[in-house]
């Protein structure tokens, strides 16, 4: 945690890219490698990583390949533990699952794969997420309001006294090693975050959505900033497919670069303890 | 869907076996096959196959090994739909994401992974369940109410006018496809099943906890069971880690041939249209 607020002091950026890494969007070029998965991954790496402070990668995108997805997924994560180890990684798993199963989960994108999170779906409850705080230095990222439609479906439901994303904060606060929770939190919800703040003043928050979900930075900035900065801001789209060409990565580059300079100035607002 | 019914009906079982495959929980003998996950797998459905109508993989346990995991799943369901097609399979997976990532894990599983159903998490609502919806012939199994301790914590939380999970089976109803839809009920809340059934009274409901996680074969087929059965229950380690010998397949057979012979009794009361 203080090594991911350096790297937000240093990098003066909360951007987060999400490699969801699809072999029908990469650049068509990268079909003749061996793992084009990989080499895509490691091209946007090299070319975002001076603005860049997380990588997500989302295991769907994996996982459709099956095996060699799998291998390209392991691949990236060391690749990452190995030539950045100061950048904070996020397995965007949306997991969860009884006790010894999460326990599981845990093991496979923890020790497995030595990622430094990743996020659980909170739906059953408590028993379901604390296996994935019980582990060191380890963080669960939990769905709290997410940026989709269905988000009114049931998130945005009214129990008898509140809605139920607030009753997923709240509840969550009181698991075991709460302090090792994040939450994911719709950018296209900037006006919630207010509300947000207000149950979870000190944790950090990953909001997807901004870039080809819309979303506006200065709103989330304005609402989701804290003391310890407490935001991650994902884009992954419109950094990692900018281009489909050759030069796929160096445009990458230019619009993290465009990102992290929007960010730096509404960062300049911020004082850190 | 009409093989799960003939399924039912000649084998006399409502049996879904668990394979939530543990390397610490096979037997040691296994070990020094050069596939140790799969060999059990195949030793288990073996041996257990004339008394179950599915099986049901726990993606967790399989993630944990990595590659080599994601490789023992891939035989296992490529060894189930060579060997014995009519038998349903579940990859439990409880997956949910926005729609084109939810797509992406519907593609895993159903496509590079060909099985007929994956359980879903619902919290992202409406467009993060549909696009498992839209794939012919294959189901979604949607968590409603889970078996689990946290299940209190949202699940049965009440909304203005009902409980969490009601208001999932109910607005599940409304999504494109719902009739590809089963849904997740824990066993242990057998006396939940009869207001379930209220809502959603046509759909299969996969009950995990019979077994090792208690909960009563009787209440489960009293409530539950409808005029096209409408039920799979679950067990997993109450047969594939009910012997840790070199019998186990043998031992798994047993108790998978006790749990049919009791549902046999049980579906005897029942009228099939």
């Amino acid at each position: 945690m203080e090594q991911l607020i350096q790297q937000i002091k240093k990098k003066q950026s909360l951007l987060c890219v999400g490699l969801d890494t699809d072999r029908n969007k990469i650049p068509p070029h990268l079909l003749k490698e061996e793992d084009p998965l990989f080499a895509f991954n490691k091209a946007i790496i090299e070319a975002t990583h001076s603005f860049t402070v997380a990588y997500k990668p989302n295991t769907a995108f994996y996982e459709a390949h099956g095996e060699a997805g799998w291998r390209a997924l392991k691949k990236t994560i060391d690749y990452l533990n190995t030539h950045h180890p100061d950048i904070f990684t996020i397995a965007d798993a949306k997991r969860g699952d009884i006790g010894n199963t999460s326990t599981m989960y845990a093991k496979a994108f923890f020790e497995e794969m030595a990622f430094d999170s990743v996020t659980v779906a909170p739906y059953m409850g408590r028993d379901s997420v604390e296996p994935f705080l019980a582990f060191e230095h380890k963080y669960a990222i939990l769905l709290a309001l997410t940026s989709n439609e269905g988000a009114s479906d049931f998130q945005t439901q009214k129990l008898t006294e509140e809605e139920l994303y607030k009753k997923v904060l709240q509840t969550s606060l009181t698991w075991r090693n709460s302090d090792r929770l994040m939450y994911v939190v719709g950018a296209t919800k900037a006006e919630f975050l207010k509300e947000i703040r207000k149950i979870v003043p000190h944790q950090f928050l990953l909001v997807p959505g901004v870039g080809a979900q819309g979303g506006s930075l200065e709103d989330v900035c304005q609402y989701g900033l804290n003391d310890r900065y407490g935001l991650l801001i994902n884009s992954s789209r419109g950094i990692i497919y900018a281009s489909q060409g050759e030069d796929f990565a160096e445009v990458a580059r230019e619009k993290a670069q465009e990102l992290q300079r929007e960010m730096e100035k509404l960062l300049s607002t911020v004082k850190v303890k």
